[in-house]
């Protein structure tokens, strides 16, 4: 039998970087947790153990903190495009480079206190080929909404193994992860595209009376789309968080939508995508 | 050989409970995980299975939710010892009860829409027994706070195991769990108390120069109880989350302080307490 | 702007199954974890929450709980292509399913009596289009793995962020993640072949002497297809779990590759696939 | 007001250390997790920040390191003792120490090749104080252990909030957390021990006739005191991992305990203690 070597990449993952930036006595942070992914020539490697097109995971760790030191971070859009045009641009075996990142944020509480923000995460993942095609998405994971009323859930097919109850009112609860394609060049400020997109994700999950949790997927990623022009793509996973409304009928209570056991499994999975008609072709951007 | 039964409690962990309360258009909600232990007679259960002592964990699951509905949640202390008084109330052989509850918290986004606030969790354990003693103690966990200047390492002891280099600024970071007891008949206020003692844990975490991890405890233990006479004692547990200075000089590059690794394991671990010269005897308070 | 629904899909993850079968007084166990996706006619519950081609995500769970009853569970790659079929085949607007399931062992310590084994995880993942097209993809995950010599790196890229020393002894340690893609029907005996390609990744781990993890990768799947004539591609993720030696000189001590720190962040990642030359297309297997 | 300071200790958690033994070109590897915890004469650090009294986290994890190339790991009772009474008897400040170490196992699959094992996890507490009293307590946690049948559960209390039907025939599941406590001066062989404590436990486990957890916990720890004459306590701490069996008639279907939905919270939780009628007083064993 002839075997043969099929997709591949390498890469360090999570790196933990965190980059104050003085500003005389006001400090700034930047907490990210950087992930690069190299590919190109790599038959060697894995065919015989050669390492010679290989730049090892140590020393793309040490980049991220070098590229910190020499540029900063800003924004990590910027950050990882930084560092994947460096890879493949230094490096001739590397002909791709792929650099995730996420980001936690920090709240100020002293001129150089903070208190973790644990709320959602920002994420970017980009993309950079020796043919010189960039792609950048970025994102938000661990956005957790929930709406008390204004959910609705009926209509549905009643086959033999059905026996949920519709209902006309229920609460909607989900973790969501989105990730959205910049469009052609990307856009000249990450920081405001992300701010429009987190608002235009939770006003239409808030603003949504929703007949399915599909329903407010797909006004959330159309609403995102509608806002901001910089971008042509939105995909997002959302668990369905099920709440359900505990019989308290054996105490002689009634429950009329208030008192709930908050599930973990099984939830529903909702995956789904949104797009401009005219989004340009995403190539590896997803990958 | 003879054995007997030693310490024993028993009872339903993690509870989740969401309590909507509609306001009108407007809704609230209390997000909550309740745990809770009963003991007393348990001898016959222990040793021939015999369980006539015994309330079942499936019960007390369906008290909270129950109590929820009839009385509210409320702070959380009020429901923990409103359920805890219950059990023992009700059942002679049950003789004491605990109740730990975390309460999650969530930002409003829309009349019924709400966004979890990921920060720290609020916390309480109480203790009622049927001697009528209660014990209240408040608290919160994994408020991960930061300091990236304004603290200092030396004069520590140097033995042969001693590779440490002294350090006149260094990044602090911890994720406090900060618990508080309250003296007497508790609080009118737990809410208030609340807010109050987490802005006494930050302000003096941030407003401490430190030349220690214990010494920035000690003041906010301190801070937390000068400001706050309801409470008698402060005990904390907090890991020194270390930020390592990356040497970037193989890279002709200098790091003054601003590029760190943020490191997982090991860490430092601080455990203390600071409490009031006249607090009253803690009794069963911490168990 | 004109916008439309991308790629998507929903069901119920995570639903776990724990199936007892009776054999007289000897009882055995299969404890699984099922995740079910469907795809087919779902632009009306996007656009206007229209549920009427929705099969709701309870009653995939409930057809789970059915199947287990009615055919027993079995080996997971059966199980999940009689639902995969049943969803597509019972409902005209389901057009596609995707199964997923994860398998945790059990030992025997009596005739009814088990201790979970913690070891890998036993995973498939299966596809069932409405053209009559099936794929199965096995798996595992969690199966860490150590060689405490035999391992050498050295010959690599040295830019100008490299520091890393080359060595010719090193651990190498991962928690493979390994799924493997079945040709053509399948094969009779999903259980023998589970054993056979864990087997060969484990022996082939082992005695590969090994110039980088991506030559080990290789090697493991290289002999997974060559002892295995029923799979035809071999995908896995390797993170190298690094064990750095510590530098025990400032205590006059030696350290010949004997006391290793664990480290936890960042790891290296390699992720790369096998395939027979002659593998037919995957199709949605990996999907 | 004035307030003091309260029972404190500091250390380093989580020193992760992996020893390997070569016995030629057969290695042995000890796995072990290590946290170190001092306590003593803290006053100053606390209060002013005087680290004078204060031997640094970083100098206890460089000793772990050092202890392990000088004298070897070995069972992990006897290193954490050595750990203990080192830094005791070292530093006059340090008044009383406790080693906590987590072990994790490993299967040989080579000379030099090991695949970890995922089932429980050994631990150890261990205490030194300057009075030159030890204690030592053994155990372990993550041993999940089931019995399909052979368990009933009825004879409750019955109050209004008691929904629970009784049953005769129920699924028992629990992940064992057990820690026993050696008499006197501790044992010749931890390892002997160590595996005769672990069999009384599952065969206690597997061969109770169970009316409640209660009992079954009783039951395990009595096996063990009376199986292993070097130890004089155990405690317990063991959730009630509920198996539903799935209402199928719905379906037209009986499920005659065969199908379970295995639940994740709330659970219900035992905790207790067995220990022989003579045995010494615990001191400062379980802190």
């Amino acid at each position: 039998m002839t075997v043969r070597l099929g997709p591949n990449r390498y890469g360090k993952a999570e790196t933990r970087l965190v980059h104050v930036v003085r500003d005389g006595p006001v400090h700034h942070v930047k907490d990210v947790n950087v992930s690069t992914s190299l590919s190109g020539d790599m038959e060697a490697v894995h065919l015989t153990g050669d390492n010679a097109a290989v730049l090892p995971t140590d020393s793309q760790k040490n980049t991220v903190y070098a590229f910190a030191r020499k540029h900063g971070v800003g924004q990590i859009e910027e950050f990882a495009l930084r560092l994947a045009r460096h890879f493949v641009e230094s490096q001739s075996t590397v002909h791709h480079a792929r650099v995730e990142i996420e980001e936690y944020g920090w709240n100020r509480a002293g001129p150089h206190s903070f208190v973790r923000d644990g709320g959602e995460v920002r994420t970017c993942v980009v993309h950079h080929d020796r043919d010189g095609r960039d792609t950048v998405v970025s994102g938000l994971k661990d956005l957790v909404v929930l709406n008390s009323t204004g959910s609705e859930f009926h209509g549905y097919i009643v086959d033999e193994y059905t026996t949920l109850p519709p209902t006309t009112d229920r609460v909607l609860a989900t973790a969501v992860t989105a990730r959205w394609r910049h469009a052609g060049d990307g856009t000249s400020s990450y920081a405001k595209s992300y701010e429009e997109v987190r608002r235009a994700l939770i006003d239409a999950f808030a603003g949504t009376h929703s007949l399915s949790l599909q329903q407010t997927l797909y006004a959330m990623g159309e609403r995102a789309l509608t806002t901001c022009p910089e971008i042509c793509e939105v995909r997002m996973v959302m668990p369905n968080k099920h709440h359900f409304a505990v019989d308290l009928t054996p105490f002689g209570l009634d429950n009329d939508n208030e008192v709930f056991h908050a599930a973990d499994r099984p939830y529903g999975l909702i995956e789904g995508g949104v797009l401009r008609e005219d989004a340009p072709d995403a190539g590896f951007a997803w990958e």
